[in-house]
């Protein structure tokens, strides 16, 4: 991670959580697949389906909209919603409600990218360290326990009362660590939560990870990169 | 600590953490004498006096009254009174306001008692560990740091917006867990705390440490405990 002045002054790196620290799409379509043997099918895809949901939902209860500050109810939810519909809806009949519901909990149970676990002890040392996540305060602890994720302190979609990018989130999180804003810094994989934190004046570090964003919105990034706003850490 | 069917089912322990996991008379007495080296004073009555304003003000929010969900507001409240009182009095010109900052901030930096690091690692291997104390995040987050509390989750008077024993401390801490109350289990050195919170189904462990409670609370305990409502651990 780049510490240069650019980062001065910062006294907390708050994450985001799903595809920054831990790898979501990689995890959950290996879960999928463990969990269901006898299923011939491309989890991957049904994986990245699920996670388009996990946004769609989040966006809408971020932008005001009706819904649960639980992600557990929404990616139950919208795991329902796919069963309906045309491309899977010949799985409905195998996954029971007690399997569905196992499914759901394979968010609490993501692995960590291999630089995670000893960046964040690292980093620790220097600074607090928090979760800034859309994800519900009990999935984001067991996360933590499995990943091995030593977080001071979890902020979470149902703690705040929102989700990413509302500003509640990230002013809240500021108010509870006694912060400015200037002082804390949004750690993240996505172009579009990272901008909405430093429209609310957070210090920013874009995190690349191979299967979050798209290769323009990087390109992007690295054109305003240049104006010195951003840190920035390559994982590849 | 005993870990008989008594706590059987139990998934997090929640800690009060003010008396129970530090000794805030003593680290309190001591950063007060350190911090005004030049003042003869009694400062562990000084310290005493301030922990029953702690007291004061927590129940009257915690009622329903009026005043801020942060601690670090009323420690600092209190602290104004004190000093504009008979006995404290002549202490008020010495105490600059950056003093009484700094002498505010005393509360971030208190000191676990000698058994609380070792024993929060232990558990945290078993179960959640978090703390559910009236003390706010950001004083929270410090203290954990200085007295090495390996907390999975913090749970704060300004994160669920109260202070113990209002009901919604307990029964929000629940849900953020996602537990039956019957499945959390506060630990605390306080009776009012316990019995707040076995009255909302949790399961209670009571820890003696020697500056908290009344000898008369303690006898209480003991025969409450022979009713098998409440595990007991002793550090005397």
């Amino acid at each position: 991670m780049t510490e240069g002045p650019i980062l001065g002054g910062v006294e907390a790196f708050l994450f985001d959580v799903f595809g920054t620290v831990v790898d979501w799409r990689g995890s959950l379509a290996e879960g999928l697949r463990n969990a269901n043997p006898h299923l011939e099918e491309d989890w991957g895809v049904f994986a990245q389906e699920w996670i388009k949901g996990h946004y769609i939902k989040c966006r809408g209860v971020a932008s005001g909209g009706p819904g649960a500050t639980s992600v557990d109810v929404l990616h139950r939810e919208y795991l329902d919603e796919m069963l309906q519909h045309d491309r899977w809806e010949h799985l409905a009949d195998q996954l029971s409600d007690t399997k569905r519901q196992e499914l759901t909990l394979l968010y609490h149970k993501l692995n960590g990218w291999p630089d995670t676990t000893e960046g964040l002890y690292a980093l620790k040392k220097k600074a607090i360290i928090g979760s800034l996540s859309n994800g519900n305060a009990r999935l984001l602890v067991d996360m933590a326990k499995h990943a091995d994720l030593p977080w001071d302190v979890v902020l979470s979609g149902d703690i705040i009362g929102s989700y990413k990018p509302n500003p509640k989130m990230y002013l809240t999180a500021a108010q509870l660590l006694g912060l400015d804003p200037q002082k804390c810094c949004l750690v993240a994989a996505h172009l579009y939560d990272l901008r909405a934190a430093a429209s609310h004046g957070f210090r920013t570090v874009y995190v690349r990870r191979p299967t979050e964003d798209t290769l323009e919105e990087r390109d992007s990034i690295r054109s305003k990169q240049d104006g010195g706003e951003m840190a920035h850490t390559s994982t590849t």
